[in-house]
């Protein structure tokens, strides 16, 4: 059993009004694979970095326990660049720079050892190149895919195929009513599931995250958190955790998904307290369930005295 | 046992992107007496109103069971009036008009009967008429205010000398990050209650509720609605239920306070599926008890599996 993920692998540099960071590990396709590790131990990357992407940085995938067969390495380029800069309350960013280098020209090519793969991440990618992905994979069992406002807005026809062939599909809240064109997140998200994705989360961030399913919605709450020193790859580090809990129990029943999402929201509220993803690398089982118990208390409802009569 | 509310008594008028309404009754008194009627007997309305306040309106609310001796007429004046306008995602509005009027000489005299409230709501205000009920009232159990940033801008002294007498104090989370100076929301909560309220209730609209007391943090969410039809007095609607809750329970321990929280959300999410707060008065205790269950199951989080060894 395995979770193969693919996404960008990049240097960030981040800059928020608290401090900064120059060329850390970054991407969709590292904070993914990190964050399913804990729960998982075969986890593979899919994804390219150029002639520049140090040693150091794939020992930190490596040692994290990722398969890096299939990280590519374009010896003619340079490996991809953000730059993104926080406001001084952290929910909002604006990207400074972004260099795709060799993700420019990127065309997957799996190692016959992930053929097998069982859960497939869709990491934030050219939606073309994420169903290039799953072509290859032989009938994985559930798909997730994370996506963002660029190709909703410059290529949402193609975003549409590969949505249709989406099990779960996360993205922001922003997004989330771009895609739909809806205010509205509730008749958003009705919309969205029409195109494909049984399973809808939508991540508000600092106000946690909503999953919808043919049975229910699900409401859960962010950790609050008192020191946030980059909000990077907490979208993708809660995607990883929520494919890796999927993958631990077998199953995507409703209280299943319940649980991935805790503990995708677990996962979120780790790597955010560290420059970078380092924070996935320390982590223990027991810092990981100690947090997620934390999420059960912190949204806990006490039983209703029936009010029925009650009430005058 | 009953429950004073002081606040505006006014007329609102209502844009939004979808409809609006013209002069419909509003106002913080309003929306937190007729919210916290369905659970107590006795609730006080301390408020005023000018000769332009028609027969039709205070009916509106002596049929909601609301006691109006308290409701002064100022015949030398016209009513409160507001007019504003939401915008496309119905989240954000824009103040078009703001009338005083009545309001602006307003010294509350509470009549005899009102003086042995046991539950003080004290409704968005200028902190110094807070207070001048707060003196009048014999040794209430439990105080509730809300704020507006009008009054943290420009009276903030005045402010925290009416926070000193407050047991709960109720805002929003962009009052909450202007009152404390301090983007992040659990830091500015720390804050707010160092200047006073033991409990503190961060309301996020669409993003529900954070609770803050000695013991824990709670994250209460919102109802999922897909028709919001007008939002206006969902902060008031809330504080009315949530002292509704509390008065009915007679407790203010972390359960009762939770349930509160829950309790004034389910008022908050019927009043803004009409304009004014017309829902208010025909919910019965049977609607109020099954949309405070369907909060339950929003935010139920299924047992965790214990991970500490199972995790790889």
């Amino acid at each position: 059993m395995s979770i193969l993920a693919v996404g960008t692998v990049a240097f960030d540099s981040i800059d928020t009004p608290f401090g900064s960071a120059e060329r850390v590990l970054g991407g969709s396709a590292s904070y993914l694979t990190l964050a399913a590790r804990p729960f998982c131990e075969d986890v593979r990357l899919v994804g390219v970095v150029g002639h520049d992407f140090p040693d150091e940085y794939r020992q930190v995938l490596a040692n994290g326990g990722v398969d890096l067969e299939g990280l590519e390495v374009d010896e003619d380029g340079k490996t991809f660049f953000w730059h993104g800069q926080y406001h001084y309350d952290m929910n909002e960013r604006d990207t400074l720079d972004t260099q795709l280098n060799v993700l420019a020209s990127f065309e997957p090519d799996l190692p016959a050892s992930y053929l097998d793969s069982d859960i497939v991440c869709l990491g934030n990618l050219e939606p073309g190149i994420q169903r290039d992905v799953l072509d290859q994979v032989h009938d994985p069992d559930f798909v997730v895919a994370d996506t963002m406002n660029y190709w909703i807005e410059n290529t949402p026809d193609s975003l549409r195929t590969t949505l249709s062939r989406v099990d779960c599909f996360v993205i922001n809240d922003a997004e989330a009513r771009e895609l739909a064109d809806e205010p509205n997140l509730v008749r958003a998200a009705g919309q969205i599931r029409g195109m494909g994705p049984e399973t809808l989360i939508i991540k508000k961030g600092e106000h946690g995250a909503l999953l919808f399913t043919d049975e229910s919605v699900f409401s859960a709450p962010a950790y609050p958190l008192e020191d946030i020193q980059d909000p990077t790859g907490a979208g993708d580090a809660f995607a990883g955790g929520l494919a890796g809990h999927l993958y631990r129990t077998g199953t995507v029943d409703e209280d299943a998904l319940r649980r991935a999402v805790i503990y995708g929201s677990v996962m979120a509220s780790y790597v955010v307290q560290r420059y970078g993803p380092d924070r996935l690398l320390d982590l223990d089982p027991t810092a990981i369930a100690e947090r997620a118990r934390s999420f059960r208390e912190l949204a806990a409802i006490p039983k209703l005295v029936p009010l029925d009569k009650q009430l005058v």
